[in-house]
């Protein structure tokens, strides 16, 4: 059983139940695990970075519409009581605390001002946050679990986990029977970068692996985007890093084999544990 | 390694390094394990909640200052810009989200409404968030994780939980050589409350487990404080469900094992896996 809340009504965020939460972490166990076989460490990341962190990577400028920003109460002008649910702007000191929408942000803070291995690959999971205007349930929170696997190096190096991990996800997603189509899709973070925008539209730097329109996992091509902006180096020359990162949406695997298995978790778990097996 | 970040140059919050996770997963997987034992299974929380589902426990009339609200950037009237890595209050809407201080919250809101069994257990580990007028690195950060296990039902029953969990606290902290010093404490939920006030100085509800000043982990008893907010009951006669929480910082408990072992994390390690084996 899994219980909702939200604002307004809204089905914005989910307490999962013990069936529910044993197949989240069976599922993160499986994919953490491809990362253990590909050589990837755990790091954790918080849930929660100073604003100047996330302005790195042009969270505010390319997608502010999903932001949600976190103060403390001004208590010298309030009274730090809630009223209709709600404090007014006025009642929050400044908000300097950006809630992440993305977990990989972690791995290039992690490594900031480093000089890394040419073929580096970190894993971590974290909560993220999205302001939607409409939330549904399992397959859109406002605050989920994103899991993901980080390469970090050379070019070659990050294509060639992003191939690996492709492969595995449709192999694994076949096991389980999901019918997932690998889609190419427009990565944000590029929008307002003339030339990653262009070279974008003439090599898709992001697919998606959708369960009819609902992605439950990526792999994301970011060039040098976060070895600049996060001054990470690699090789005899220093060069900016390479990275990409392939990412799976815990809450959404959870809605679409609940989807699959009409609501039967022991027969989900079982089958997830059986797919992973065979794959591993 | 362990990265720290924040405003102002705190280090307000970290990103673990994968000695550290290790060691961080370790503790959590035993401290998990004796919640299983003890009949828990695992539920998973958000870490983040309408602030009306927070107000029913009083967190912003007992400690407003440690709270962080958070909402969307009010992309009408601003830019969703910030500005010196700060968005002013005029530039968010409405807080409604509240970012929780603790882990237990979200299995009162779980079992909201709900009949329960007298000897229901459950655990659950979450992010917390506390605004501080100082952070001191893993000792007192701005976003860590609790583990907590959770007793809900008879007055018995709770007491049952705490004394049971005291005893391995102590145990296991022996085995590891911290050498925990057990202190009863104020519990800040019952401070506006006359009677469960009175209750707490006659008998304290709160005991601490603390290395030097540190508290590592704590038992709580609660009466049916929760019981009565969340509307919970249990028994034939449909009383309002008493309960009482075990609690662990594990970054805190970082800290400790890795001053102990004067940073000698593989040592931590095993040292953990060793008292677990002892105590289980």
């Amino acid at each position: 059983m899994t219980r909702t809340t939200g604002v307004d009504g809204a089905e914005a965020l989910a307490i999962l139940g013990p069936d529910e939460t044993a197949l989240v972490q069976e599922l993160d166990r499986t994919f953490r695990g491809w990362g253990a076989t590909a050589g990837a460490r755990e790091i954790s990341p918080p849930p929660l970075y100073p604003v100047t962190d996330l302005e790195k990577f042009d969270v505010y400028a390319n997608f502010p519409h999903l932001a949600f920003v976190a103060g403390p109460l001004d208590l010298a002008t309030g009274e730090g009581k809630p009223v209709d649910g709600r404090f007014a702007g006025a009642d929050l000191l400044d908000g300097r605390y950006g809630l992440p929408h993305a977990t990989c942000y972690g791995a290039y803070l992690f490594y900031e001002g480093a000089q890394v291995d040419e073929s580096t690959t970190v894993t971590l999971v974290n909560r993220c946050f999205r302001s939607e205007d409409h939330y549904r349930g399992l397959r859109r929170l406002a605050s989920f679990q994103m899991r993901e696997i980080v390469a970090l190096g050379s070019f070659e190096h990050t294509q060639d986990v992003v191939s690996r991990f492709t492969e595995r996800i449709l192999a694994f997603s076949g096991e389980l029977g999901l019918g997932l189509v690998k889609e190419a899709a427009i990565d944000p973070f590029f929008q307002n970068d003339g030339a990653r925008a262009l070279l974008q539209r003439l090599s898709p730097v992001k697919y998606e692996f959708q369960h009819g329109t609902l992605a439950i996992a990526s792999v994301n091509t970011h060039r040098n985007f976060f070895g600049e902006r996060c001054d990470i180096r690699f090789g005899e020359g220093g060069e900016f890093a390479y990275t990409s990162c392939v990412a799976f949406g815990l809450e959404r695997w959870l809605a679409v084999l609940a989807e699959v298995h009409e609501n039967d978790l022991q027969a989900a778990l079982e089958s997830v544990r059986t797919a992973a097996g065979r794959v591993g």
